[in-house]
């Protein structure tokens, strides 16, 4: 495995309530030296949820997407509160974006945005054994729930309003999951 | 279709060399408003590109991450230069980064990376008809070429080196395309 570069400098370049850009000054294992931009990586680890209602039924939200100005489908998720683990953050996060609670949650992998520009990290939790249960969030809209049926997964994964790769990659891997437990 | 939120107010509140974020002050079609923060969208479209070397076997590479500080698995990607087509730049971009060129390019699906707080797409491309031409970049190092089977799968998207969603995503659509082909 190649041995990692040594960061040199780190400098706050740019900074706004919620964002931070930290300038880099790597050295690579071969002398090379590059200055990189990226942001800095939260602190707070966020969680995506995917639903299983039945066999064949995973739970969709729609909601405003404020950076690609349209509304978009994609799993439940948010960051967690102090002290939550991320079963609790996800149990929390579902029943505000959803109405259902789940007596089975299962952590599945811990994705990256954009390994190179971004930290950020977000864990799957498979839900299962869902059950009525509404909690309010903070969200300026009632959020709309839609069921989507596994065995007509092409006719969603190719819809213009269903475009963020986290969620097509959860989908993916909690559709080969659940198949190969059928088996 | 929920009538989209009217956007009262837009203002840069962070600049860097690379990064802009920017201020929105939105109007729900219920009444509310709301003031959040999402970095500028880039105005450069980007490209991943999945390169397929025979029925069986994709070619990852591994690059250091400065954003998640580790070296990861994924396939190739950038951002368009001047001029270029969708089809143009995945082909420079797959020869700078596995030293191949493809005779048969198909675009397949524009993902975005956080619809909520980022406008950036980029756009899943298939290369196939392979051959040897290589194209000098601005790595700061070589860029590992990793091969790896479809057959294996489950081994690759479980490892702790292979993150980001949006090559995890485009693995599970192009796998599902090829076999489609088979039947």
């Amino acid at each position: 495995m190649a041995k990692l570069p040594e960061i040199l400098n780190k400098t706050v370049v740019a900074k706004s309530r919620f964002f931070a850009v930290e300038e880099l000054e790597l050295r690579f294992a071969n002398g090379e030296q590059r200055r990189y931009e990226r942001l800095r990586p939260g602190s707070i680890p966020a969680v995506l949820v995917v639903p299983v209602l039945d066999a064949d039924t995973l739970l969709l939200i729609r909601e405003y997407g404020a950076g690609v100005e349209a509304y978009e489908l994609g799993f439940p998720k948010g960051a967690l509160e102090p002290g939550e683990t991320l079963e609790e953050g996800a149990l929390r996060e579902l029943q505000e974006e959803t109405g259902y609670g789940a007596r089975r949650l299962t952590v599945l992998k811990t994705v990256s945005l954009s390994p190179s520009y971004m930290g950020h990290l977000l864990s799957i939790v498979l839900a299962e054994d869902l059950y009525p249960s509404r909690l309010s969030g903070d969200e300026p809209e009632p959020i709309e729930v839609v069921p989507m049926q596994l065995s007509a997964l092409e006719d969603w994964v190719w819809r213009e309003d269903f475009t963020e790769a986290r969620s097509i990659a959860a989908l993916y891997m909690v559709r080969d999951i659940l198949r190969a437990r059928d088996v």
